[in-house]
């Protein structure tokens, strides 16, 4: 027994020594460790705390922090050991977003279960070039096509076009967004219609995601995104046409839908304003309503808008944060759209402009679509 | 004049404080640059040098060390910062390959332009997942479409395969290896015939890559890729079948490529032997000949061998680096193969059991196919 005792103890020694990276507990709190036996301090940021948290040292060299109980969500994080940022040499899942990278998991629960690859069939998902004779040049973005799609290959399906926010790329949704994950989830449960979604880059002087343009391995972080006002929503039909002419689509109205966060909510508000006659759902994610113009004078568009809701569509909702820093100008389109007597859905949830917020819009979303 | 010279070391001053990260210096030297100032010990490995090297601090707390000068060549490095792995906090680019995540950039040059990006039309890259009877499963495999491909819905295709090594899995030719890239380049240059290039998975006790099966965010270090011998290999039809139903392909053997690095090159080898009417050109980089076997003993296959090249592929290259652990097991293939007076062509380069070997071979292989 004594025998036994000792091994089990060496075993646990040698677990001890291993248990670096991130650890959920059973109570969805999350212990971080990172052995740096000569570090003074490190500590560790990311959508998992409001402010870095500060690990402490044990007589190993390892350093440990267990958060507060953590919601339900798919949440990334790095760590600042003496200055220097440092991502989880224990933990190889890492995501690029803008000019950062960091690592991820999940905390498991109801909602992040959408979030989480299942035991589902997949979807498969695909980075595309597409001439745009709009912007003058080919363009990335990802598509993703529902398990079944192959599968039928006389069945028409109705489409999802949805946007990142600024700094994002044809990547964002699909990476922080989960969004092929999401899809195969919500279909395999019935809570959505098998859709293809559509992920374009809407940098309007960014064909695709940095490293994928002969400018090379080289990171936008200049703002250039900021392009010329509603050109790249002049644009846009370029996809639709590029998509309905490659992908199986119902090429209508009723089938088609457009989403958007941040700066990609502004782009949906401009796109479905410049064609009303495409989209029958709409979705504004904490939307910079306005986006690419000084001073944004919601009145401007009030005969813009009237026409677009004399065949008002199906679905036009906004969502967006309690603490979100864009709730005034999304307040003030509510008020407008209120005055003018046209319909719509709000939703506002808890929390800002994060991530977090706009994987639930989409869980939120997708379940509304081409059910009529 | 003192002002603008003032101005001008102002500038300098800025630009040396933020000079970290890597960077490419005119004669092909490399110098890593990382801010530590509390540190005692910085290094840089990875495939930049065959051991680590150690930076020296400055006065501002930034560690720097510059390389001989290197080959045009993808790179791929980390630092090592008093013991704890950091990837470069200034450089966004990195790749896992299994359980690690590295930082890569390249170094230009005439070879390494087949690896860099460039201004030339760009293939569509898919993600996919296709029924496997053989295996039980559905599994993932990434797909590469010529540019032309959509442009030509007429137009049928031939298909090259292609085999990761152990712990890689179906992002590793598109990640590592550069293929939808390379491949862009070499059909735009006239260097390869337009085709169609298939990524699988090819360990096959996993559907796919780790983080896209519902064990979740999970690591497979642990050599489970090693299945039953040869199962992977009988079930091969069942991709191939799944691209010739589901893409535009000349579905005959004069018109189908198998190739495979390490792992990959030992299944190309027996998956040639096991349908030798499948696929008219070979290549087997670094091959693992008897993948899966305790003792290999070649003649066992003498009978399989002599049945293959009685309708001899087009092309069997071998190819294989003059320090490759493997290089023993390879120089035996070749001897069998000379003994028997079957046809073969080898190419020996310098290095060893490396992907940058393994893009070299690659950018060989390509011009030699589907152009009887």
């Amino acid at each position: 027994m004594k025998k036994l005792a000792m091994l089990i103890m060496a075993a646990l020694t040698v677990f001890a020594a291993y248990a670096q990276g991130y650890k959920v507990n059973p109570d969805a709190t999350v212990t971080f460790s990172i052995k740096a036996p000569k570090a003074d301090n490190v500590s560790v940021a990311g959508s998992i705390s409001a402010k870095p948290l500060n690990l402490t040292k044990d007589s190993e060299g390892v350093w440990s922090v267990t958060t507060p109980q953590l919601a339900p969500d798919f949440y990334y994080y790095w760590f600042v050991v003496d200055g220097v940022k440092t991502l989880d040499p224990k933990n190889h899942y890492a995501i690029r977003d803008t000019a950062t990278l960091f690592n991820v998991f999940i905390v498991p629960g109801e909602q992040s279960a959408w979030y989480a690859v299942s035991d589902v069939p997949h979807g498969d998902v695909e980075q595309v070039w597409y001439p745009s004779p709009g912007l003058g040049c080919d363009r990335r973005m990802t598509v993703y096509t529902p398990a079944e799609y192959r599968k039928n290959p006389n069945k028409r399906y109705p489409v999802l076009y949805i946007l990142h926010g600024t700094g994002g790329d044809e990547g964002a949704w699909e990476g922080l967004g989960r969004t092929s994950i999401i899809m195969d989830n919500m279909i395999a449960a019935g809570k959505a219609v098998p859709m293809i979604v559509v992920m374009p880059n809407c940098n309007v002087n960014d064909p695709a995601a940095p490293g994928y343009t002969h400018e090379g391995m080289y990171i936008t972080t200049d703002g250039r995104s900021y392009g010329e006002c509603n050109k790249f929503e002049m644009a846009f039909p370029d996809i639709v046409n590029y998509i309905d002419k490659n992908y199986r689509t119902i090429a209508d109205k009723q089938h088609r839908a457009l989403a958007g966060l941040s700066m990609g909510g502004g782009q949906t508000w401009r796109i479905s304003l410049n064609y009303p006659d495409l989209f029958d759902y709409l979705g504004l994610y904490s939307a910079a309503i306005g986006w690419g113009e000084k001073n944004v004078q919601l009145e401007k568009y009030e005969e813009a808008l009237l026409r677009q809701f004399k065949n008002a569509p199906a679905l036009y909702w906004i969502a967006i944060g309690e603490k979100d820093f864009l709730l005034k100008r999304n307040n003030d389109l509510r008020a407008q759209l209120d005055r003018l007597g046209l319909p719509y859905s709000y939703y506002e949830s808890t929390g800002g402009h994060s991530w977090s917020n706009w994987r639930l819009y989409l869980t939120m979303f997708v379940p509304q679509l081409f059910k009529k």
